[in-house]
C-alpha cells in the first residue's frame, strides 16, 4: 500500500454533525479525496475504520488519522472526556480501538478548534499567525490561534464566543446567562427574531413564507440576496450583534485576523459588511486597524482538514 | 560596587503616573528598597539615572533596569513608540540615553503589561500559568499572560478590556464607542454615576459630601466600608459591570486566574463579591469553575516589580 513514491497524506474525519465527513489531505492542507456518510452515533469506531480502509485504496499512504469531535478533549491523555452531542465517543476507548483497527496514530480535537486550525493552515487564515475563528450555526462556537498554535485554555474551554454577553437585558440562553451572542445570532435565533418582527411587518416576501411554512436562516439569506428589504434588515441587525462580539475579541486579543464561518456566512457581504462596520465602531481603533475580518473558505471541509493537519503536527 | 558576595537585584521604575516609583527587586520578585519622587515629564531620563545611582549605594548590584511606561512599546526594537500621557518618552532615544548613563541593559514595557507580570511573578498571580489582569483607576486597562508569557497581541494592543462593550445603549466613551466598561466602572465614572443618582436620593452620607464638595471613588469605597447603603449599592452595581467583562474574558480565554487591581479594589469584598457573583451568572460554567477571581496584591509596586522581572528575563 505504501511505497517511497507514494505521497504522504493525512486523513481527517469530522464527526461533529449528522453527516460524517472524511477528507484525505496533503501535507499542505489540500483535499485529495472526500467521503461522506450519515453518522451512526453508536458505531462511530467501525464507521471511521471503514472510511480509512476505503481511502487507503487511493494512491496515497495515510500517515495519521485526526478526528474532530463535538466535545472536549483532555490535552494530557488525548481522549474525549465530554461530549453531550455524541456521548458514545466518551464511552470505551475510541482512540485505542481506532489505533488497533487502522494501525495509525490517532488524534482527537474539539470541532471548533479543528475548524479554526483548518482555516489557519489551508483557508482564510493563511498568512496570519494569530486568528480568532467564529462559526455561526445552530450554536455559535469559536477557537483561538496564537503564534501559530491553538490556545485551548487552561482546561480546554477557550473560545466560547457564543456565550459572551451582547445584550445585558436580553433573553435567557440555554447556558443560564441572559443576552449571550447565541441568543441573538445563532441560526435558530435569527429565525425566531425574524418571526417576531414579521408579526409586526407583513411587507416582506418572508412574510408569505412565515405564514405558510417554517423558514430557515438560509431562506433569510436567500431572500436578502434577492433584495428583500426586510431580510436585509435582519442580516444587518444580526451583523451588528456579531460585530459587537468581534470588537470584544479584537480589543482583548489584538489578533491579526477574525475568520467567520457557518451557514449564515453564505449571505456574503450582506452579513460580513455590517459585522465589519459594527466592529469598527466598537473596537479600539489601533486594534481594529490591525485586524482583517474575513469569511471562512473551507466550508464543510474545515473540521476534517484541521483534524488532519493536527494529526500531521502530532506525528 | 559589585562583588561575588553581593546579591543580584533588578531595578524597576514605574513612570506611568504623576509619581515616579522605583523598586529594587530580588530575582524572585521581593522588593528590597523603594524610591519615590514627583515625575518630571520632561526630565525622565535624568530622573531615572539619578534613582539608579542612588540605589546602587545599597548593598546590592543592579543587573538590569526595567521601565514601565504609559504607552506602546515596539516588541522588535524595544522602543516606546506611542505615549499620549508622556510624549517625552517617545522623543529621542530614552533607551540609548539610559544605557549610556547607567551602563545597564534597559527594557521598556507597557504599564498594564508590567503590572500583570509583577502580579504573576510575585503577587496574586503566583502559582498560575495563565491570567488576565485588570486595573481599574482613571481608566481601565488590562493585560494577558498565557503559558507564563505576556501576550501583547499582533501589534502590541492586546488587553483593552476597558473598551469592550458592556452596555450597547450606554454613553459615549473617549474611544468613540458607546457603553465601554470604562464609561461605567472607571473611577471618574463611578463618581459621575454616583452624583447622578444622588440627585434622586438624598439619604446617603455621600449626599452631604456631594452637596458640599467633590468626592472621589475612594470616598465611595470608604463610605461603603462604613456601611452606607447607597455607597454599597454603587459598588454592587459597579461590580456587576466589571463582572460582565470578567465573564467575557473567562468565556473567551479560559484563564486560570483573573487579578483585579486599582484603587477601587481597596473596597475589598464589597466590590470583589459582586464581581464574582455577576461573572458566575454570565460565564460558561465549566470555564467559570476553572477560574479564580482575586484582588491584586502588589498595590503601587506592581508596575515597578513587573518591569524589574521583565528586565531579569531579558538578560
Amino acid at each position: 500500500m505504501t511505497s517511497t513514491a507514494t505521497p504522504v497524506h493525512y486523513l481527517g474525519v469530522d464527526i461533529s454533525g449528522a453527516t460524517l465527513r472524511a477528507a484525505l489531505v496533503t501535507t499542505t492542507g489540500e483535499v485529495a479525496a472526500r467521503r461522506e456518510a450519515a453518522l451512526e452515533p453508536n458505531a462511530v469506531g467501525a464507521q471511521v475504520a471503514h472510511v480509512v480502509s476505503e481511502l487507503r485504496d487511493t494512491p496515497a499512504s495515510i500517515a495519521a488519522l485526526g478526528i474532530g469531535v463535538p466535545g472536549l478533549v483532555n490535552p494530557e491523555t488525548g481522549r474525549v472526556v465530554v461530549s453531550t452531542d455524541l456521548p458514545a465517543v466518551v464511552r470505551g476507548d475510541l482512540r485505542a480501538e481506532l489505533q488497533q483497527a487502522t494501525g495509525l496514530p490517532v488524534t482527537f480535537e474539539n470541532d471548533a478548534n479543528a475548524a479554526a486550525y483548518g482555516e489557519y493552515v489551508a483557508g482564510a487564515g493563511r498568512g496570519s499567525r494569530n486568528l480568532f475563528y467564529i462559526t455561526i450555526g445552530t450554536g455559535i462556537g469559536g477557537a483561538l490561534i496564537l503564534d501559530g498554535r491553538l490556545w485551548r485554555g487552561a482546561s480546554g474551554f477557550a473560545g466560547e464566543v457564543g456565550h459572551i454577553t451582547i445584550d445585558p437585558e436580553g433573553i435567557l440562553c440555554t447556558c443560564g446567562n441572559v443576552g449571550c451572542l447565541e441568543t441573538v445570532a445563532s441560526a435558530p435565533n435569527i429565525v425566531r427574531r425574524t418571526h417576531e418582527r414579521l408579526l409586526r411587518d407583513s411587507t416582506s416576501s418572508l412574510s408569505r413564507l412565515g405564514m405558510t411554512k417554517d423558514f430557515t436562516a438560509a431562506d433569510i439569506a436567500h431572500e436578502a440576496n434577492n433584495g428583500d428589504d426586510f431580510a436585509l434588515l435582519m442580516l444587518e441587525r444580526t451583523g451588528r450583534s456579531i460585530g459587537t462580539a468581534v470588537a470584544t475579541v479584537i480589543n482583548l486579543l489584538n489578533v491579526e485576523r477574525i475568520v467567520l464561518g457557518g451557514t449564515i456566512m453564505d449571505a456574503g457581504d450582506l452579513i460580513l459588511q455590517p459585522i465589519i462596520r459594527e466592529a469598527g465602531k466598537r473596537s479600539f481603533q489601533p486594534c481594529f486597524e490591525a485586524t482583517q475580518i474575513v469569511a471562512a473558505q473551507l466550508a464543510a471541509d474545515a473540521v476534517a482538514v484541521g483534524a488532519a493537519m493536527l494529526a500531521r503536527d502530532a506525528t
